[in-house]
């Protein structure tokens, strides 16, 4: 049997920073616990503070040294800060995969950061599913700014994108990143772009080629997005990086856009949970669907009536 | 205002054997039609005779062709026949596409051949869901085999096996084929093989190459796929093919698999069409789930009570 889990000491914990406490409702989230409905009751009143900046980019532009440089930023300014890593085609809680986050291993110790990966796979609503809800404990624990960052590669790219009040989008010079980036959609979601490695040759270049696909974006935007240029393991631009992403909080909540973006993100939560709601009762009534399907095989039954009958059966 | 459909009258013909009739019936199919449960009880009775044969392989294997001389073989036979060319990646129907199948224009004039391409994008079931559906009406309108081709490329050359009784996957000498079976999964749905273009060079290579990779399928299997070669612009091949159909068909119904795979079928299609309504229900409640949003994102109701409230006020 299951330990009964005590929702609102948890929450009251996690409230007083306490790390175990966010800890443990993460795990519940990740776990598609049956005390999640109870659990995102008692979040709700508390949430809606944290700015929650989203981070994507290829497999080698320096995903982890950058967040890990902007940690240590916002520290600086004395925010408190949350790091979350999705490993959406993992099943495995993890863990063991933050060992390789060596550069990572700098703010272990600090109180005021709290460090957390996270694994989707097995979640039924998917990242979609899965992220909002986490995004949340943070949120409600205190966490000033909540850095997101999906490990490996793929269509969870821009995913990372739809739980975001701001995406940063990072390339690396050469490697054809600039086509690469229009291929995968990610022009359109950044609002940010940092050019990561700028020590290297080619950086000039593709900041203009990227300035140049940016520019094509819609005109009445309000926002231009801005493009940094960083060597994430010396630190070098990180502190222009976080003032563009206080400039876009700022811009999101002066143009109204910062709702209008949560509104969206709140929807399609909503609307993945309630499929995945369906697809568990589906699943749960196994035999019956078995059941029926021998009937319409037998031409007993049409396939239609059998889903009616099977949608009113396990509602 | 949609014309009323009289579908007692459309099913009564369309068992006479009326072109028009199917066709009209499948085209309610395709367009996802209101009617499609008062047509789906009206079939279920007439269902279950024709034996469904989906063709798959790579573009450039000869699938139209080979197709076509199948028809012919068949139509020697004296049997009737229905060709159902399924395009999952376009939203429009598909008449204009079968210009280009030039050499199936020799059964244009044959009432005992019913050729039909049907869309498959636009509908909420996909695949899955629209193909079953069309199957059931030529099935009732008396045709004893079905051939379903899938027209381009990718995860459907899969799905297509899901829907069918017999599974052909047609090969090409070189090219790899081989190994791009193994890796698209096809090895393990081909009841029978075809390498077509068996007068180019490595024919008896690719047949080798098949043998043994078929050779290491489950050893439980009763029944070990024969590896035909055809030529199929001469016809050459093309009664042996129609012999191993027969000879599978006949496997299936002693072995008490046919009922297995339909039985199956029915199951898939039918939670295919159960989340479809689920889907489309949510859809039509856009205002309402726009509303929850906004209260979720002020924090004044969790999204867990949010799709819970979607899904009773949807039901």
């Amino acid at each position: 049997m299951a330990r009964a889990i005590d929702v609102p000491d948890l929450i009251a914990r996690a409230r007083q920073g306490q790390a175990a406490a966010v800890a443990r409702l993460i795990s519940l989230v990740e776990d598609d616990s049956p005390a999640l409905p109870e659990v995102s009751a008692a979040l709700a009143p508390h949430t809606g503070r944290a700015h929650i900046v989203g981070l994507t980019g290829s497999p080698g532009v320096g995903k982890s040294t950058s967040t890990s440089a902007l940690v240590a930023e916002l520290r600086r300014r004395g925010k408190r800060v949350a790091v979350l890593a999705i490993d959406p085609s993992s099943p495995f809680s993890g863990g063991a995969l933050l060992g390789d986050r060596v550069r990572m291993s700098e703010h272990d110790t600090d109180p005021d950061v709290f460090i957390r990966s996270m694994a989707s796979r097995g979640h039924l609503g998917g990242l979609a599913g899965a992220a909002p809800q986490a995004l949340r404990v943070l949120d409600a624990a205190g966490c000033e700014v909540v850095l997101v960052e999906t490990v490996g590669v793929g269509q969870s790219e821009v995913e990372v994108a739809g739980v975001a009040d701001t995406t940063l989008v990072l390339l690396a010079p050469g490697m054809g990143d600039g086509i690469q980036a229009a291929k995968a959609g990610i022009l359109e979601i950044g609002d940010i772009f940092v050019i990561n490695k700028a020590d290297r040759d080619g950086a000039t270049t593709t900041r203009r080629e990227l300035r140049t696909m940016v520019g094509m974006r819609a005109a009445d935007d309000s926002w231009t997005p801005p493009i940094v240029l960083t060597v994430a393991t010396k630190g070098e631009g990180a502190e222009e990086v976080v003032d563009e992403i206080t400039n876009h909080g700022d811009h999101l909540r002066s143009s109204g856009e910062l709702t209008k973006r949560r509104v969206a993100r709140a929807r399609r939560e909503i609307e993945a949970l309630a499929l995945a709601s369906v697809q568990r009762r589906l699943g749960e009534f196994g035999a019956g669907v078995q059941e029926l399907a021998v009937q319409v095989e037998a031409g007993a039954l049409d396939p239609f009536a059998a889903a009616n009958q099977l949608l009113g059966a396990s509602s």
